[in-house]
């Protein structure tokens, strides 16, 4: 039984991480039956609001329907300042990206955005092109040992951290043990804090399929133990917090210090393109500013997203932010007001109409579709089998009557007679 | 041993892959010495040609020079045409981003950009906001056996395919067996070739230090063996062929196939922004439209880059794209007349001054800075211990008499009196 021994000895077998072939073999016919129905690889145009025209071709004679999908939460992702910021950004430049590594060369503008952000969110801001890049280049740094003092930590992931994390499980693995534990399992956690020196926990802020990490319990965790919490807040951001803060990092002293790094993202509730990371120390800093692998490449944010982003920033310091904030709350709670799912009275937008099978769900949602209403549905590999559902991005931008006439729809579909869905 | 039993059972030990605290201990007095000089994370605002303005503040006392280090070979990516079709696409959309997966929602445009390219490359192609996203989603589809008829492969990599490439066998590793040969070896990957019935061999086409794949001899093994290959041509674009199809894609019949993927840049010669795949069946389209990782999250390129990449489209496909070719083919002719490099002959744009010692070619490159040619200096882990050099990229973009001066610099700084260099 080598893989066993393997396995004792702090390795582990091949397999162990991932099998791509059996998802692929296995989601098939919900993938098939999901494009069958019109639902998958939708193109269409934005419109004002959240209306998107569905389809190519002469704009005036596509439908239009409401989006739920997006996660432009604040409902920035077609706001005038932020349009006009990438316009600018490219203006001034006469060029859009520059093909070289950041350890070379970058644009001035990108380097007053860094700063910009650093100040708004009390932390050395990094901007990435992604947030999966971001991520990308923070696992192999944290496996190392070069974020705990020189010391390897076990790196412990949440079993429902986000693909973008959870993709290097072996790539952390081939430097450090790895561990998974249950989905917020905060006594697994300690019990590995107990019996190891050095622990880091990889996990999201706000979950995309709905929920949020105990961050006030990871924190106890931190000071008892010396957890490193490595957070990715994509979707957390930009909600909470005096300037967009988010989620996780509102949640952490005004010094981020040497154990926690924030991923987020420039997009989703930002409204730009791209991602960032959070640290807390110059030593830090330059450690990713060298090291971190898509700081080597040509992998910057565009000029169009630094432009953006800084047209953000702009919003985040206004009055504007709190009242989109506010109107966020308030969308929330008109949806929850008529739909019951898990995540009812929690403060996220993202809502998962539970359903149960995937031909169910994807009629459904083809029906919403019809009436009106863009939304995702969700099958494995996404969540479990036999757990499909369809997933509702709420945004400050929706109208009141387009979220009840939402809610309609779907109770019309799915409620027993007290609009009771799980 | 239980490390060795896992390894005779195709299993590998921890380590065998990464080394990341060792690559950053090593290289640490390199980068301060590159940082302390003034050579790295400079930042700069584009101006006319390859100029560049340093520093930030006032753009009159920034003092100006030429750039040798983006990888713009066509001058490209500040064209007029390309600026303006990332404005254009910008003003269409009154958006930049969406933040949602491209299996749900996509810009028309988007699906305008991938058309266009697929009938200029003969391929379908999909589009990605970074090249390394691209080899990311790739790479655990190659290692799953679902582009080689369900048989999972034995996957090859040349030691020195780059790193948005090398990076991702952990994860390959996890449900395959690795093998990594050296560099061109075309013996050892015949040998796997023979030994094993399923091979897949990843690459790049022209190498970011320098030097190029053997396609020819790769097609001879792909015919005789079945062999799949996996080429990343980010550098090869665009410079070669009619539409600019590349130095791999102008190598392959017009069928692309089932057994050859080639990765490109939108950037570098290309001129906009993002990456790209060139696949050639419909099964291979769809698989990665449904399981590519960073298509199921919000990755797609912004429309800036879109856009951008639009109005590439445009020039690659008139005349100036082989105005642009033979006018590069010059600039190269020039730099190779004066000097000798391991590159000289070849028909690619990068060029490597070998210097040896890191120190000594952290002093050169900054005493070309000084005499206004801003450099690429390589060092550990770039390249070997003691390799350290210069690298070059030429572009058409570069005047004649810009290239000669840098060579006149060059030469008084490391020439013996023949102007050999190696």
């Amino acid at each position: 039984m080598p893989q066993q021994i393997a396995l004792s000895d702090g390795g582990r077998p091949p397999g162990h991480f991932r099998n791509t072939a059996y998802m692929v073999n296995e989601s098939k016919p919900y993938f098939d039956a999901a494009h069958v129905s019109g639902l998958m690889a939708v193109q269409a145009r934005s419109m004002a609001g959240r209306t998107v025209a569905l389809g190519t071709g002469r704009l005036d004679s596509r439908p239009l329907v409401t989006d739920f999908v997006r996660c432009s939460y604040l409902g920035l992702d077609n706001h005038p300042v932020i349009v006009a910021g990438a316009i600018e950004a490219i203006e001034a430049h006469r060029s859009l990206h520059w093909s070289c590594a950041r350890t070379r060369l970058n644009f001035d503008l990108l380097a007053e955005l860094e700063a910009t952000l650093s100040e708004m969110f009390c932390a050395r801001v990094l901007a990435f092109s992604t947030v999966m890049l971001a991520n990308l280049g923070a696992m192999p740094l944290l496996a190392s040992g070069q974020l705990t003092g020189g010391r390897k930590p076990v790196v412990v992931f949440d079993r429902i951290a986000h693909t973008s994390l959870a993709y290097h499980k072996p790539v952390v693995a081939d430097e450090t043990r790895v561990e998974t534990i249950a989905h917020n399992d905060i006594d697994a956690l300690e019990r590995l804090c107990r019996e190891h020196p050095v622990v880091a926990y990889v996990c999201d802020g706000v979950y995309s399929m709905g929920g949020n990490s105990p961050i006030k319990e990871l924190r106890q965790l931190q000071e008892r133990y010396g957890l490193f919490l490595y957070i990715d807040d994509a979707h957390g951001i930009s909600l909470f917090g005096r300037q967009g803060e988010g989620f996780a990092r509102s949640q952490f002293p005004q010094v981020l210090g040497d154990r926690t790094i924030i991923a987020a993202s420039l997009a989703k509730g930002f409204g730009a393109s791209g991602g960032m990371l959070m640290v807390g120390t110059a030593d830090y800093e330059a450690l990713f500013r060298r090291y971190s692998i898509p700081y080597a490449f040509s992998v910057a944010p565009n000029l169009a997203a630094v432009g953006a982003a800084l047209g953000s920033c702009k919003i985040h310091r206004s009055a504007e932010l709190g009242e989109r904030q506010r109107q966020l709350a308030e969308r929330i709670k008109i949806f929850d007001r008529r739909v019951v799912t898990a995540e009812q009275g929690n403060s996220f937008p993202i809502r998962m109409i539970a359903i149960g099978s995937e031909a169910k769900a994807i009629a459904i949602a083809r029906e919403l579709l019809d009436a009106g209403f863009y939304t995702s549905v969700t099958f494995f590999p996404t969540v479990g089998r036999g757990k499909a559902g369809i997933r509702v991005c709420i945004t400050a931008d929706h109208e009141a009557r387009d979220i009840e006439r939402l809610c309609d729809c779907i109770l019309e579909r799915i409620a027993d007679p007290a609009g009771k869905l799980l």
